[in-house]
């Protein structure tokens, strides 16, 4: 993908349905030019507005669809912006289960205007079922106790701190917002169902016995909507340690009537699915996301939770990871 | 599929390869017509032996790819019997991961003749994720400590001897054979992942109270490679009962270096699964595959069983299914 990029945001008015947008001016900022709002557009990710024609202008080479709703649809009221964007000398991006590529329209003005299509979440290329082989080098998984709670936010914040300290740690995406950010990755949850441990063996290969492989997870076990997705990709990930990611205000799957176990029965779910394709697999650590919560209350949130489990915990964004990269790199004692 | 069938075995030598065909045989025998094997196919379904041009002579209406293989590709060598099929006026049906309708010969030949190519294994709808909201009718599902360990025939034995008794009660195909031989269903393992259990509700939609689903399982939630799809369905299935599919002389995983565990083991982790969407999941019985085994072995493998788990144990084949349809039928008391 050609940088420098136009977000796209849509007419969306959902808070956090700009995630992708949103992550990719978090994390890779010098990519991110400006935005593009449809009128009503009710998410603002604190770029520039502009349109299509002056991004260009200006120097961006591709527009992203910065937003995601759930089914992975594009509302075909945005067609005609996609067009425009081709039609302007832009390359176009997007992470959705549908492809753009497959919308009429859309294909047409690519071919006119000689630009090319970015369907990220499709695989592009065939995968083999997993094989539960032991492979050399050492991989984090972040787990979590439901949807949207901060793996991909945490798997880039420990590369990042592991990274600082002079650690080799590689990001490793499973996500359409996460592959924007990486260049790379496989959107696992787009992967044929028969070969979701197999892609995640492939994501994260074998390695030198010091490198750190830094896996962004995906669902949780106790979702009964993606849990299939979460269980392949930690069997393939075959991960030495687990970070759960929590909300401690959350007492719900999101949009569903499905309460989330407490931490311990989270724990354990993740751990006896690890330790089946690595018996040495330990939870090193619980990364909060008190986004919605005081200060005082998420400091006592922390130290409560550091108490209940025994682990390191903290928010990334309020307090770093730097303890919970403490407890990655002590050994594993349980 | 327009029937009668003429089965298709290639030059395969690998036993157990043409399960497709000996499903067919065992449970449609009615729609098989013949089977067409290349030089040196080691296997034989027991049908007469006649090439396409003979069975079309004879009245078959479409020759089905009988085998499988590790990974759903055909072999090129056998894309002329695929087009020789084709121009002799046989539909093709097949099963792979591989379309057929993507290999540019065949795709000609069923252009140039008009006849039709059934790629089963490829979902013809799209899926929502999965709601996990309850619903209405009664569900079985057999779930295993492998793969090929008699899922389907298990679940095929149920729906049989429970319609014997005048139950109410429908087979749902999840594999590329079982939906052959049911005539529909869906293949859960090439849905896409997001979509896994969401594929499992719409295939067992809500019904009467008195309704039974009897769900043909996939994989084994110890599997290293197949796991994710297993637990979807489990999770998407939300049954009421599950009978356990297990061959008592089978101590590793297919193909890999991974122990089964004891069947207490595999009985707690499958319910444990199973809970997450219905808290009342119980396991009603074990059906064992005792095909490499004496009868004696057999008989006593399955006292052995019945009494280490306090549950109904029985080969469907050589003992029936009446013992377990009785501990289906058995409000659940645990």
């Amino acid at each position: 993908m050609l940088d420098p990029y136009l977000l796209f945001l849509g007419d969306t008015t959902l808070p956090g349905s700009d995630k992708t947008a949103a992550g990719l001016v978090q994390w890779r900022p010098e990519l991110c030019l400006g935005q593009h709002r449809l009128p009503g557009c009710g998410v603002d990710v604190g770029l520039p507005d502009m349109t299509p024609a002056v991004a260009h202008e200006r120097g961006a080479r591709t527009m992203v669809v910065g937003v995601v709703n759930v089914g992975g649809h594009l509302p075909p009221h945005w067609i005609a912006s996609i067009v425009e964007a081709l039609d302007a000398g832009l390359d176009v991006a997007a992470g959705l289960h549908q492809r753009l590529a497959d919308i009429p329209e859309v294909r047409e003005a690519a071919t006119r205007s000689g630009r090319t299509i970015h369907d990220v979440r499709q695989p592009t290329r065939p995968f083999a079922p997993g094989t539960g082989a032991p492979r050399s080098g050492k991989r984090i998984l972040t787990v979590g106790t439901d949807c949207v709670v901060g793996k991909k936010y945490t798997a880039l914040a420990l590369e990042r701190e592991m990274r600082r300290r002079g650690i080799d740690a590689d990001f490793r995406a499973t996500g359409q917002t996460g592959l924007m950010i990486a260049g790379r990755g496989v959107v696992i949850d787009a992967v044929i169902a028969d070969f979701i441990s197999g892609a995640a063996e492939w994501l994260s290969p074998a390695a030198t016995a010091d490198h750190w492989d830094v896996i962004e997870g995906q669902g949780a076990l106790n979702h009964p909507a993606y849990a299939g997705v979460t269980l392949g990709l930690i069997h393939g990930s075959q991960p030495d340690v687990l970070v759960l990611c929590h909300e401690p205000v959350r007492p719900n799957i999101l949009g569903l009537d499905y309460i989330i176990p407490d931490l311990a029965t989270c724990i354990a779910m993740n751990l006896d699915a690890a330790r089946l394709t690595n018996p040495q697999a330990r939870v090193a650590g619980i990364s909060i996301n008190t986004s919605r919560m005081s200060a005082e209350a998420a400091a006592l949130a922390r130290r409560q939770i550091a108490e209940e489990t025994g682990l390191a915990c903290a928010d990334p964004i309020r307090d770093g990871v730097g303890d919970i990269v403490d407890a990655i790199l002590r050994p594993g004692v349980d």
